[in-house]
């Protein structure tokens, strides 16, 4: 008999398997060119140019050792190329001592919590959010504390977080560009919510971390994302190569700290360790330097703003209300009917494939992830008209 | 400030950190080829010819999506592959529905000791044991219970691991090869073994479940390495490609479970829930592929038979006492002196770099990895001897 919490869970989290499910049997019936599947962060444009050649090269090159144990924090130089890049962007002092190499930015985040809280501490974030952050604060015995947004903006209000912040709380974590909606904080958002979490460490006399979770922050439309570094000297950044080079399966990800932070030694060698203990043990080797030569590579951006332009202005042709996105590839409108997941069914008559945004904490809403092809957006259109009209007959 | 537990940690592992510091100390005055390191098991050999071929054939394919998300269970393909690949060894029938790609041997393990473990339950594993598992344990809220093998033999005694299982036993974990030791269980150790645990599952009426860290399978001297899927049913099959294809820092690893186990839907579904929600999410996609071509390949075991032999035999023949090793690349000989730390002190004066057994719960004790080239086995000798002879005075 497995464990009771995690036989628990996977009874609860048998919606979204089904819902996979269901999307397979669609495409069984109908063939995977009639269904609409919008459901998974998956990136559809191949990885650039730059990371192909990078590995080719890598692959050939007959180079000794490369597969071998490193450092647990990652290769150095690697560490270093990243730390000057940061650099190079923030007029900021990094060296590799401040980079950890990590299994992408979900194992980034693991490690952070591991090395940050003591049982039962808590940890803020700002709904809606990425749907695994309560189970990576759970796997550390910390505790989910969720406010949230101003659902007409998705922006955190800065005097609400001051409330809920107690002499408990350990971190909060903050995700911009943002899963589920694509928003983008501005710097006065930031700079806000830094202040807050300052006054706060100075009234309980500890640090509040903010860990902020950027694996979309080369995915911008226009808008400034700012080095949270440069906000707030206790943030740890975390960022991952999935989404901005098209490597999500690779698992290739870092996190990166100001060499003001407090305690940095304490902090960077936790972080070690934790990511040796949790049995990550380091990023992956041949990816490390397949990244570090293609680090000003990312993919076209023009890619992604052509098909939110289309997705967008039809949805909200249709009647569909609908925050426009700053970055990443969600849309996050509000379902037609307030139970999101009777209306994920009804969407499945259509071959649409959405997800609920009761899965990041805000229901009566819906995600669509348009890290699909142009066509599939395109051939999707009727379909999303044909829903809409149904709901307003 | 970060957790409690982690800085405590930190604290108690600075021994090791200090080690390899001494050890660059001392490449730094004498010379990398002057300094004898035994401490990591981070194969010398390169990876198999068809490793090497395979990367390059995948990396120049200019296959779509190689890069992308898959199931979290790893793709269907690669873990058919392994299935059948176990099945021709062994003549059971699994399908790829038996196997979950997993970030290396370590990831594996914390994702099974996720899923079984309700808080306070007790893993048993057997002294000396691989540094990490109390780490592994302790992650997810299990209590570790250390038994002593026969430190003539390092075997487990099947009657003694009878006395010690509780109602609260969830699990046991043997690793065989064994790191430190070198020793292989026979088959009549494991069915002994097995049969203690079935009677004591049905004595209280709940599964214990028998976790088997496989990463020296394929690197045994002559010894057969029985396949533990054949021997207990409730059998959890732990392997990765770290060391038979010298792969350690791509994190390649697998878990394989016998189709007839308990509820084995339940225990493959809450592997690959604990895999996603832990961060590793899926095994790195490139080299799922790379392994599944190179599956029939191993490292040449005759590299690692001259090296021990050499290792072994000298070694003796200077009076140090040790069991010789069935399997591995490790020595685990008895420190001259009984404070395992103050002998390793001692033997950095020669320039040798060795693990305290006090590291693998066992003191008076020493780890020696000879997987390093001959030349640096042969050059260390004169160092061995002389620090031999400083005891025999």
């Amino acid at each position: 008999m497995i464990s009771k919490k995690i036989s628990h869970n996977l009874a609860n989290s048998s919606m979204i398997r089904a819902m996979f499910e269901e999307g397979e049997e669609l495409r069984k019936i109908y063939g995977a060119d009639k269904v609409y599947d919008f459901s998974l962060g998956n990136p559809d444009p191949e990885p650039p140019v730059e990371v192909k050649s990078a590995l080719r090269e890598l692959a050939g090159s007959g180079e000794l050792k490369m597969h071998a144990y490193m450092n647990n924090a990652g290769y150095p130089e690697v560490r270093e190329t990243i730390a000057k890049k940061i650099n190079s962007e923030t007029g900021l002092n990094l060296s590799f001592n401040n980079v950890v190499m990590t299994v992408g930015a979900g194992g980034a985040l693991n490690v952070v919590l591991k090395t940050l809280l003591n049982p039962g501490e808590e940890v803020i974030v700002f709904a809606p959010f990425f749907v695994e952050y309560t189970s990576y604060i759970d796997n550390h015995g910390g505790k989910t504390v969720v406010i949230n947004t101003d659902f007409k903006t998705f922006l955190p209000d800065p005097e609400l977080l001051r409330t809920k912040i107690t002499p408990n709380t350990k971190a909060i974590i903050i995700n911009t560009p943002n899963n589920p909606t694509g928003v983008v904080y501005s710097r006065d958002t930031l700079n806000s919510i830094a202040k807050v979490l300052e006054d706060k460490s100075k009234e309980y006399g500890d640090t509040i971390y903010l860990i902020s979770d950027e694996p979309y922050r080369k995915l911008a439309y226009d808008a400034e994302v700012p080095n949270i570094l440069t906000i707030y000297k206790n943030a740890i950044m975390i960022d991952c190569f999935s989404k901005s080079l098209s490597l999500p399966g690779e698992r290739m990800g870092y996190i990166a700290t100001n060499p003001d932070a407090e305690d940095i030694n304490t902090l960077m060698n936790g972080f070690i360790y934790c990511n040796r203990v949790l049995g990550f043990v380091n990023a992956p080797a041949l990816f490390q330097k397949v990244i570090a030569k293609s680090i000003n590579s990312t993919v076209d951006m023009n890619i992604y703003k052509e098909r939110r332009d289309l997705l967008y202005n039809s949805l909200t042709e249709f009647g569909y209300e609908c925050v426009k996105p700053d970055g990443a590839f969600y849309l996050f409108p509000k379902s037609l009917i307030p139970d999101d997941v009777e209306f994920k069914n009804r969407a499945l008559k259509y071959n649409l494939i959405i997800v609920p945004g009761s899965g990041f904490g805000t229901p009566g809403y819906f995600r669509l992830a348009y890290c699909v092809s142009l066509e599939t957006i395109k051939n999707s259109l009727p379909a999303f008209e044909a829903l809409a009209k149904e709901f307003r007959k």
